[in-house]
């Protein structure tokens, strides 16, 4: 029931018209493991600098995640820093962006760990998610991940990986630069023939569609009145929905349905707060409560 | 189980990617009862004027549209020209829009209609549709929509308007407009402490959410690949929403959500061709057929 990761472990900054943060504990893995903890062990793979605070990953590791490929190098820590205005919570001002050690980084993974069967590959550096995933032996379930920037810049690494993975997760956006199609419907069926079975779109406070051959359907997103940082909201959610596959094993609809709650449920918490102020604490009661509310609002069950 | 409803009675021309047309019935009120139409007799009120041609006098009455209230005033009838560009499908350009017989029209009903339960205000001016519901003698559930112009140019009259309804259906957009709330959920109860004690957002290609102080429910919308020409869908979902209400006369969240499928998988009909040209045709059985999908979609029922 493994799950292995790789993505970026952050510093982030954060100005908000609610208050600001220095140097949380942030980045694409580690918001994946706040959603994956839930249902399976998660194990990072990622790189960190000579400034990583000590206390973050004792952080990490009292939360079950295993750091075994967290590789230090010499230099410095990635480094983000940013703001989200009065009014437009959803859409994040970059100040700053220090790749650091991201920039030498070759992904590495114990012998033990080439046995993964369940990998994700949260949003880096499309080649640094190629090289990881030809690490393991035999693969059983890949999920992936990525960003505009990426379909900007190397856009044949990603089209490449796309052949190689069976779970795209991509938000409304991305899926229509990278597909041409200002229709969702028709990006997804684009999206689908350049190779994953199965696609997700986020929406984020509009919710997902879910397609795959056997299946499409749609969620709406847990209604939050006071969105606070947004900031790793579809990591966390990629971790709740891989965790909860890994945990399953089996694929089929229903589990995908349920999974897809449970990861709108945590990627519910994480905008509430700054970074992991709330996904860090969040008990497997917490995640019951609110999934029985959104499964209410969803009118699904009672 | 009657309906009045009071709103626009237009003709349109409308340039798109897929085609054009010219002076094709339209406008709110006939769009609403295109959606009406499945569930009650929709009684139209409004006003045409010398130009409007007889045949869309007669379309409407063979679909069930009572006209007695439809008044025909010398000068020209209400007349829209837009454009939907490739790649946008979801935003109108308008090109002209001259008002003619609107400007003088004073709404009046017949004296049979004074006692009409059900009523509906659909988008025109909100003086005219404070007016209109002032001819009633016992409104016992009052609907109403609008749409930015009016937020910005009749803002009193609307919040007067407010006040008088029990619910008040409003695009995303408008709804953050009229209350300057950034977030849905709050402005949601701002809207609450305006007046109606039911509202309902629509969001488009993202389904709606559904508030009173009793619930609060999200629906993704139904997945259409071709959207051709949305112009009137919001008017249709509340013409088969307000048609379901009357018919069902109770209010309960079980007869809203139902009605609210309906609605749904009403203006999913009309995004998908020009103007009323599937709209006018649909069968119970075409709604039912869709109306399975949908719930599927939702994976409520199958």
């Amino acid at each position: 029931m493994d799950l292995a990761v790789i993505g970026t472990v952050a510093l982030d900054t954060l100005k908000t018209p609610h208050g600001s943060r220095d140097n949380m504990l942030g980045g694409s893995a580690a918001h994946f493991c706040m959603g994956a903890r839930h249902f399976t062990d998660a194990h990072l793979a990622g790189v960190i600098g000579e400034d990583f605070p000590e206390a973050h990953i004792g952080f990490l590791k009292k939360r079950g995640v295993n750091v075994d490929n967290l590789t230090r190098m010499k230099g410095k820590t990635f480094r983000w820093s940013g703001e989200y205005l009065k009014g437009n919570p959803n859409q994040a001002i970059t100040h700053l962006t220090e790749l650091g050690v991201l920039l030498e980084y070759k992904p590495e993974i114990s012998v033990r760990h080439k046995k993964a069967r369940h990998i994700f590959l949260a949003n880096c550096d499309p080649d640094q998610q190629n090289e990881f995933l030809s690490l393991f032996e035999r693969p059983q379930f890949v999920g992936l991940d990525s960003m505009n920037l990426w379909i900007d810049v190397k856009r044949d690494s990603l089209l490449k990986l796309l052949k190689r993975v069976d779970l795209f997760l991509v938000n409304d956006g991305e899926a229509k630069e990278l597909t041409g199609e200002g229709n969702l419907i028709r990006a997804l069926k684009k999206l689908r023939s350049m190779g994953p079975k199965h696609i997700i779109i986020k929406k984020g406070e509009h919710g997902v569609i879910a397609f795959s051959d056997r299946w499409l359907f749609g969620f709406p997103a847990y209604p939050v009145s006071d969105v606070i940082d947004p900031t790793g909201a579809g990591d966390t959610f990629a971790g709740a929905l891989m965790g909860y596959l890994a945990h399953k094993r089996k694929i089929s609809e229903t589990v995908f349905r349920q999974a897809l709650v449970y990861a709108t449920v945590c990627a519910s918490f994480n905008v509430e707060t700054f970074g992991m102020e709330k996904t860090a604490h969040l008990t497997k009661r917490d995640l019951e409560q609110r999934r029985r509310q959104f499964l209410k609002f969803m009118s699904h069950a009672f």
